[in-house]
């Protein structure tokens, strides 16, 4: 089963367009994982096995493994989700951009290495870039466009031939880059009538949207703005406000709260 | 000594402006690494030691390392540059590009773990996406401008109010994100014209300039149209050309020859 196939049968499944981000920091992990040397992995695959009744994938952003040195936890992880939550896809966010021979690495890194099903991807390069992300048609590849961050528009907004240039990123990706029918955009909470834009001109290509929670999206806007006619193509990303909703020992329990409160609140706007 | 003064004394010690792209492929190496647990460090620090005398600069591209899951090999290929090479800076390649809080831990990944004096990044998520680099004024942030791939017009080529994108970013690098004089461009040698335009943009500063070699960039005309008044403002990288010069045993030699090879056609037209 393609990346795209497995969430579109997720979304039915768990009647959620949730995504938990795992963005590991010790220095906000609960008390008892104090003294222990694989930290990241243990409270990560809590934080999984505690949220995984409600959501449509997992996203693992790999600077905060990086940083720790731990590639070998997040390669764990993966294969955690998959052999104990299957039909759970794991997008990689990665956000790489090179050319192409070393795009080839990184195409490497994401699916084969750490077996991601699907990796962020950044468009500034141009599409040889991205096409060795693009050549794997069973994964995902989920280009930057309008990203939820303040700066966003310095390159982003730039106005070319009357269009701003994440609309060109858009257009690009659902006419051209998107053959195999296995693209995502990465299009911000905090932007909510760029998500209208953007639906406008995709059509059903799908969206990973970060921002709401810590970084104040707005629910209702995303969803009523950006969901497909079935009410689908979200994948709606919340790193902080699941993973440290509590630093007390009901970490996972108030994790899956938070999950489970945000996949109801998107719901009621579906 | 910052990164840009290191790399500045560089340039003045060695005469060399050429920098030797660290892009391990252990299909490429030489028979003797065969059956070598630590092919890609030992490869590396050959490289390194032999062609040391004739670059102003290193540069290890990371996915190369990530797709081995050689990340150690990495930090310790970065701490031998400095002990056994002091005052060659480092720069490592990995065109990272996050939102803020997620940047932090790039710019901690890049210059606290690898030790790099120098990262490359990508600009398409704005200023506060590179601002945990900038804010390091101690090292440098090499940021993409224009491309060395074919398919780098895709995006930087658009023409935003009569200039092309890569303008406008090499333009908002030097006016505003360079306050604390410790960024560079990436601008590919294939193509001369650009490095021109973007020279006069830019005043004096320095170019990142990857694609002679196998990418096929022609020096004189990387020179010409890209030096700065004095002679300099230029890290020419070469990575298969040097690594690969020669699969046999005489691979470390191979190497140097191509990189003083390199230096010497440089200087003929500085």
């Amino acid at each position: 089963m393609s990346f795209m196939q497995a969430l579109r049968a997720r979304w039915a499944d768990s009647h959620s367009l949730v995504c938990v981000g795992l963005d590991p920091e010790p220095a906000k992990f609960p008390a008892a994982f104090s003294g222990d040397d694989d930290a990241v992995f243990h409270f990560c695959r809590d934080i999984v096995d505690a949220t995984a009744p409600y959501v449509c994938s997992f996203k693992p952003q790999i600077a905060h493994f990086a940083a720790l040195r731990a590639e070998d936890a997040l390669e764990r992880l993966v294969a955690h989700i998959h052999t104990a939550h299957p039909g759970i896809p794991v997008i990689l966010d990665s956000k790489r951009g090179d050319i192409g021979s070393t795009a080839q690495h990184y195409a490497s890194e994401a699916f084969d290495r750490y077996g991601a099903d699907a990796v962020t991807a950044n468009p500034y390069l141009g599409r040889d870039s991205v096409q060795p992300f693009l050549d794997r048609a069973d994964r995902g590849v989920v280009i930057l466009c309008r990203t939820s961050n303040a700066g966003a528009g310095d390159l982003q907004d730039l106005l070319v031939a009357d269009r701003p240039l994440y609309q060109h990123v858009a257009a690009k990706v659902a006419n051209e880059w998107n053959a195999h029918g296995n693209c995502m955009l990465v299009v911000g909470a905090t932007w909510p009538e760029q998500l209208r834009e953007i639906r406008t001109i995709v059509g059903d290509v799908p969206f990973l949207v970060p921002g709401v929670g810590a970084q104040g999206g707005d629910v209702q806007a995303v969803v009523e703005n950006a969901k497909t006619a079935d009410g689908t193509g979200l994948v709606v990303s919340s790193s902080r406000a699941v993973l440290y909703a509590s630093s007390g020992s009901d970490y996972a329990q108030a994790a899956a709260q938070a999950a489970m409160a945000l996949r109801d609140q998107i719901n009621r706007y579906r």
